[in-house]
């Protein structure tokens, strides 16, 4: 993996860049559309690539683990091949789901025993075999194996987490720097930070991180129910230590205004169930607002969906149609809304990217972050 | 609308022609997808344009009548308007759904009282409304309202519904014929020929339906439970008096072995829920027969969906891959399977039309019955 920096905004943190891994070139900063099980749900892959524009989609270790198992995807060929995705692709460690979906799970220095939320069968993830396991999946970039701490968290409890999360990562170093990947192309490990919500766990964990000098570095635990005023502070004290010539990825954030202004403080990468998961019920980010497609404000709206969109989904459909389809819980809604909303994730940071590269970009966030998060 | 034969077998009553309607020429003997609510359950409107190469699809008058309701549909301009598919629609009258869905329903001289299956409201579809509501939703073919007997029926009950299906049907003609279309393209009234599995009803129901002298007809009542002989052994008694030069449209049915076999009977149009339904339960109908994904046996098949297709979504995911979706009950997979099965009900009936026009349907179609048929 190689990042190179391209252009760095005057008012702001904000940078542009390209991110290259052997399943091509990523622009950032970038929003990675999230594949839990190995699709995007309601999303085929062509849509991904040709209206959506995606040029990386996450996949999560915990679900594939579970399901279809390390053997199909090890046979398959890795999961680019299993889900013919055949751009970048990153995973999480599995951690995250295991703490919040697995049940009876049991946190020890050796790792993270849990029962499958899916049969109850037992499993434990340690920082080697998640290692092992993103090996197998063979995502271009793969994450560190920590603790995710809840939102609120003790200090001390934070404290001790983040000792551990530091202990893990060198064994996640070490079990990654001792192997290759499988199927004939690089992988990166990025690490990542913890903390919660304490500044002087965070800048220590920042500086941990930073220490070990991977190829990139992410942040997490944040966006787990704190205030957003909390997660930019925290975030801002982050990237004033992340290294400047690395890419650096805050996992699980956000709506469109927490990714402008994380964007503001240097973040190049950002994932987040919140527009597909919404899309499913009906809720539409949009350059002018948030619609609630479901309201009777739209039963006879005809107008497409965004006409200011250039996509087939938002041009060729109608507000009122999409308002049927989701009242009716078709599944063309769920479709519709994912592509609308998706595409409007990726226009935003190709549009930030765009302004920050013209040095417009602090001005052109302080604009648009009320704009995009108003209620029409 | 207009109808032109072109070829027909010699060695069965299988025909080639085209239908004329506004929204454009169908090329017989065709499948339409069943699109009930206003949507292809899982397919965006340009797949079924461009992947599925569907020629009409249908609506159904009792679930557009609930949902999203006239006053939309109106508003909007029509069906064709409000749901994006500019081409060949056609709507049942609602009296199917009626029978099969809806609660509390009596059926009087005068109509069908009924609650609806959503929300408890009650509601009467008589003749004239039948005809007055497929007016607004604006199909280009709609159809009469009848009396849909069940399986098994009692040959008196039988005997006097289709004397009530032929009142209603002169009620239907007098309402269509004395009004005109909303929406400046013209519509036609099919009638529908019903009389159980009784010979003699059958023979009956069809003179006095094609005494009506309309511009194409249907045969109801069939693939309701009774055997498969029962109903070719019916539609050939009603095809052999149904006018020649006019088309015939077999209702709700079938599987691909039903399809070609009254495609030799001399029907021309087919419509049924089984590709979309069963799709989303994972069964896929192939030229070699029928596969259910979910099966053990497909969990390591890497090998695509069809490879003997030329869509993407048969050509792109493999057999494995869509297994996995569908043991994790993901919304891709049953969009695929979907679009699998309607392709191959629309390649079927395309192979049907050039077999008969070279003159080989009849042998073809012996070949083809066992292999359509066969579990894989």
């Amino acid at each position: 993996m190689k990042f190179d920096l391209l252009a760095k905004d005057n008012h702001s943190n904000a940078r542009a860049g390209l991110i290259y891994t052997d399943h091509g070139v990523i622009e950032t900063p970038i929003f990675m559309p999230v594949g839990t099980a190995g699709t995007v749900k309601g999303v085929h892959q062509r849509e991904l690539e040709n209206d959506i524009k995606a040029q990386i989609i996450l996949g999560n270790t915990y679900h594939l683990y579970l399901r279809p198992g390390l053997e199909v995807i090890r046979e398959a060929g890795g999961l680019h091949k299993f889900n013919g995705w055949n751009h970048p692709l990153l995973t999480d460690s599995g951690g995250y789901q295991v703490y919040s979906l697995a049940d009876n799970r049991k946190i020890k220095e050796e790792g993270v025993a849990f029962r499958s939320h899916i049969d109850g069968s037992k499993h434990i993830f340690t920082p080697e075999s998640a290692i092992d396991i993103q090996r197998v999946i063979g995502a271009d970039i793969i994450m560190a194996f920590d603790e995710c701490t809840p939102y609120p968290c003790d200090y001390k409890y934070a404290r001790k987490s983040i000792e551990m999360t530091h202990r893990w990562l060198k064994r996640c170093c070490d079990q990654f720097d001792s192997g290759e990947g499988l199927y004939g192309y690089s992988q990166t490990l990025f690490p990542i930070v913890q903390g919660s919500v304490y500044k002087d766990l965070r800048i220590r964990s920042a500086e941990a991180i930073a220490s070990f000098g991977r190829e990139g570095n992410a942040i997490g635990g944040l966006s787990v129910g704190e205030p957003a005023e909390l997660m930019y502070e925290m975030t801002g004290y982050v990237t004033e230590i992340l290294p400047w010539e690395k890419p650096r990825y805050l996992m699980g954030v956000g709506t469109p205004a927490n990714i402008l202004e994380c964007i503001a403080l240097g973040v190049d990468m950002f994932d987040c169930v919140m527009p597909t998961r919404n899309a499913r019920n009906g809720m539409l980010f949009t350059r002018n607002g948030i619609i609630n497609i479901r309201n009777e404000k739209w039963k006879k709206d005809f107008s497409p969906i965004d006409e200011e969109s250039e996509i087939y989904a938002d041009l060729h459909y109608s507000k009122s149609y999409l308002r049927h389809l989701m009242i009716n819980k078709e599944l063309l809604g769920a479709q519709i809304a994912t592509i609308h909303n998706l595409y409007f994730y990726l226009w935003l940071v190709k549009e930030a990217r765009k302004k920050i590269s013209e040095g417009t970009f602090n001005q052109w966030k302080n604009e648009m972050v009320p704009k995009v998060s108003a209620r029409l």
